[in-house]
């Protein structure tokens, strides 16, 4: 993680963040904590609850307690009341920062914790699920600070969406299951920028892929990359993998699981575990067993067999190890600067949700290419001069 | 053309352009001719001329003419002088609304027709490169009136630069050159979106593709698509095709061109034939002569040959017919509707380059995918619901 | 064409072919005549005909005659009646060597001509279709002679067949149609390795590919590159282009042609123009009429109209320009080494359908690197001995 | 697994293998206990070892033994002593039939255990590795039964060491390194079936992909794909992940470990664990510690690291869970018909290395295309005419 190894190195030296305090509802793996320790390098007083409790790796509780002295509220598989604990408490020292993953967060503060508002000078928040859920929020005047939507940032969603859901999704599914994906039929429900990552990948390994999707545009295009798009009621009958990538709720349900084969694998790679109608599969099957780790068959009374993956939330966190650590970097790059940013102008920014300023984008993309060895042109002065001179003819 | 076909009829029966006069400049084809019609048969006077010398269709022309009364004022290949004189006669009727491929009528009318400019509403621009200059105006205070920028509608750069530039440009170098693409090095100068199109289709040709670029952002996504990333002057060495599609000056100049391969094909799909350095070419070479059909050999003083296809100018027009109808379909339902909207808004719009409403695109996306015969799904309510709902938790 | 240059060369200096005649029977196109220059530098006495009165270009007819003194007996687009008489002549120097693109002289010198079958040594044969037939004749026990199948070379079906055939395909139905590839249905009926090309280039266009297949294997391994696999009469009415290369016949007939869309696209680059069965569409038709050069608009009793490009002939040579140089010039090679093989090994040769000698195949394929300039790794003396020892173990 | 359990259901009934003695090295999986199963079934009594001691899944073991009776000699990770007194034990029996996976068992009986060769009526192979090293047996007359390569079968090869390869090398690679594949240089040293599996998957996950060859006609056909290609020594500095499938010793060793770029990750997919010169990169060395499971760091005295996956052994094995059985279905349907081939026509086959018999091949493709539900077309019985009349004319 080269970018954000050496943002650590200037916040280290700069201090920016000196007497800040920073409440963060991340994924608690090996990335996050190198984020966090960034941020406490700087100078900040930074509390880490889970976004997830499936993706909580224990050790890394363990580490950034033990040896960097920072409060962690996580542990891997806490049920749903310790999960919101966690949650309460990571905002006990009321921070000026939040820094979310899901806008969990900052749905607490503007609800149970109202409190705590006013300190609050910003926040930060990962996911196309928060940044959706933050426009209501500012839709309709709820929200009282600025946020951040580091998920915009061009650095962050042309890379994470895209590549790294791409290849850990399928990371996740051969993880659990070892299955064949060349010529299946892999069902691919979204086609927003982490559908198009599954979608590519899907395809790379040989597969026939299947968009679904309720934006005309966004089918067009799937069409236009040589996808079959249809209806998921259509897709249904004919999937060997699905993957939901929505950011909505109840993609798959009752309908799709009867109409589906015997042996389809169904999986969901859109934030929450609401996508694949969890539920209403456990009530339609006559028996659940673990059959591998991180893969529940389910027994339909039809006599077909179902099988799940890492319960329905994130297989690629839940079967695999999330977004490759070349991947993170790049978030995590804009998330630090993002705070910095934040502070720094703390008086001037508007509320409501804000883009990352393109120069830290610029900034983060740079470091990066840096980091890669690559070397790209540079615009000449004649260039320049063309580029913005509307006077020069045909 | 299924959409533009449909806005015919409703234009026919409601003319919303009854009495205005329009001025076009674009790419004089049977698809221009489609839309100038649509134009006509909602009541407007329009005048047209060619934003390229090469690129008119000369039975079009005689077509519209003859058949339909438009004022045409085009011929494929005449020279610089009569070609300007053309542009100017477009404007002799005084335009309400200006249609532009490269902001050519907009900057005359700033410039030596300022006398015009009282009574013009607005106007339309087709690509990137016009875009670019009719910011600068807006920039410099110049720009006099509100320019829908249609090139930024989703439904025309997501397609059009896209697969339409994608797979007209190696329809051009086929037609030209009748060379295999599998197994060479295609070099893409500009990575915007006609440049991924054309690398898109230069790697499913079987090419090892090569992206040069300026900007840090694309040159790094390139990379994450599995392209070589290099400078020009690193790339120009091993090409066998190169194709610059940057909408800037010079790409591609003497120092390139002393390096490269013995038989490399040059060509250029980015708009205006300022792309690669053909005067400085010439320059280089001890004899031109055209080889084939578009295709001019350069034998320059180092002993080696260097082919030029379309004379530098868009090789897709040159050697090959443009974007396809099924494309430009899509581009030219959103002109027709962005006249409209113009005139329908003439009061409320602001002085400056606009973005294509959404409602537009989202219309043309629509009648698109009818005429298509795809399905796809709609939210349900319980979904749009979920989508603007900030308080339904995980 | 470096490879067959070279040869050229070498022929030219040790007449190789001193004393024998020749009769070829092929697409009369610039590159076959730089193999009949080839063979007639090496002291043959070459008959020419062409194996497709479509594909037969005019001025190298003209070129060979005047420039090289070669009997050439082909005009482009002759009947029938005038194609056989020119088959006929080619065989009047009673020729030692027969050269066929689909067995026609072959065949033509087993039935008709048999008072020439004595002096004959062997034959070479270009094309699968022609191979089939041979064998049949061999299986009989009519063959009279040993034939080389050049198409059996793997620097000929390696890289004619499937680079050579998908990229002049894909040419062709651009230049014939303009239409957009991108988000199509293309079916590929036949997945032999003309097949193969056709599939991965309009994939690589950006459509999706369905595959018919008669050969359970072949449908596997189109299945698990990602092509949808299904009966002819399931693709019928989904395609939007169809393409035959099965090498057999009525593989697309009455049915099809009624189930299709209206506006399908459909064509032939399988050898004979019995893939399709163009006389069955025709009785179909209520009206035909050619709407495009080498496109012909079949309107059919219920409706619907369908294109057939290139009157069902090949449509990479009867719309485009058939194989690239750069592909022909490992057939030809093959071919020029193969002559001059059956004439030094007359007497050894088996009588029957013959594989070309690994040694030529592997001399081709060295030039062929030799003149792209890339390099490649030689095993050591370790590994060369690793390789034929069976005794080092594990 | 269907094609090996419809095959198993029909062994149990007719007994075909009753009374032959089977001696099997192969990949102890749950897959090779489903073939293991089949043979007894029909009769056979087995004694299986391991072709690999990583590979061995000791739960396998255990149930063969327990509850299927099979005399099983592998234990995961057994020093190399063990591993062969394992190998001798699976002779005790002195079988009739050998499977082989690498010729072991071969080599062992025609050396030290040449006292058990008289009653050996033949064998299976299933990988390139050991039907080279048989053929170099035969070539010296050393082979003293028939030997059915049944890696020659297209229903294998096409299928196991492309697609089954291709994916699980991926899969090994994720699964110890979590890395990003997108946007990296993967260099494929061989280009033989499992090259291009590797190859094909490594760019369908963004990768850009270098290949070595030292065969031209394999180096050719991999530029045509778009690959690119070098020499080991030009390939190592630039590569980022670097896989060896070439079925020979010592491609990758000091030079160009010394050269390749700090972080370089290095596995092996080409059966033995002579590939990659694990023994001098131990000795280029300063230090060599397990970074990861199945991930060792070794730090060279030029400062930089270098990352072998699974010790040099094969990676797909190693760190994944080799084929997925969709595809080992296919390789051991082959199997299981042939062991009943070579016993049935013990008498009639030469000894030699035999092909799998075709009507093997296809009725393997046909019960895995019955399994998948997938349909083709017939030939009409015109069809079968022209194919195989040689008299019906263009």
């Amino acid at each position: 993680m080269p970018a954000l190894h050496s943002i650590r190195a200037q916040f280290g030296e700069s201090q920016p963040l000196a007497g800040i305090r920073i409440a963060a509802c991340l994924h608690v793996t090996a990335e996050t904590a190198a984020l966090v320790r960034t941020l406490a390098s700087g100078g900040a007083e930074v509390r880490l609850c889970a976004s997830n409790p499936l993706s909580t790796q224990d050790d890394v509780v363990a580490s950034l307690s033990e040896h960097d002295g920072i409060a962690v509220f996580a542990r891997r598989g806490v049920d749903r009341k310790t999960y919101y604990e966690h949650i309460d408490e990571s905002l006990a020292h009321a921070p000026h920062i939040l820094m979310d993953d899901g806008a969990d967060l900052a749905r607490l503060i503007h609800t149970k914790r109202r409190d705590l508002l006013d300190q609050v000078i910003g926040g930060t928040e990962e996911t196309t699920t928060g940044v959706v859920r933050l426009r209501s929020m500012a839709r309709e005047s709820v929200l009282a600070f600025p946020v951040i939507a580091v998920n915009q940032a061009r650095t962050k969603h042309h890379f994470d969406n895209r590549y790294g859901t791409g290849q850990s999704v399928i990371d996740g599914v051969l993880r659990a299951t070892n299955r064949l994906i060349a010529g299946s039929v892999f069902v691919v429900a979204g086609y927003g920028w982490c559908g198009r990552g599954v979608a590519m990948r899907a395809a790379g390994m040989g597969a026939q892929v299947v968009v679904t999707e309720v934006d005309p545009l966004r089918g067009l295009e799937a069409l236009m990359e040589g996808y079959r798009v249809m209806p998921i009621a259509e897709a249904a009958p004919i999937g060997d993998f699905f993957c939901t990538v929505t950011g909505n709720a109840r993609v798959i349900g009752e309908a799709e699981f009867l109409a589906m084969k015997n042996g389809a694998i169904v999986c969901n790679a859109g934030h929450f575990d609401v996508e694949l109608d969890v539920e209403t599969l456990g009530n339609l099957a006559e028996d659940r067993k673990t059959v591998r780790e991180g893969v529940d068959e389910f027994r339909l009374n039809n006599g077909k067999s179902i099988f799940l993956l890492g319960g329905g939330r994130l297989v690629n966190l839940a079967t695999a190890e999330g977004h490759p650590p070349d991947i993170m970097d790049l978030s995590f790059a804009n998330q630090a600067l993002s705070v910095k940013h934040l502070m720094y102008n703390a008086d001037s920014l508007e509320v409501g949700v804000l883009a990352v300023p393109e120069e830290i984008d610029r900034q983060v993309a740079a470091l990066k290419l840096d980091g890669l060895g690559i070397h790209i042109d540079q615009l000449t002065a004649d260039q320049q001069r063309y580029m913005t001179s509307w006077q020069l003819g045909t």
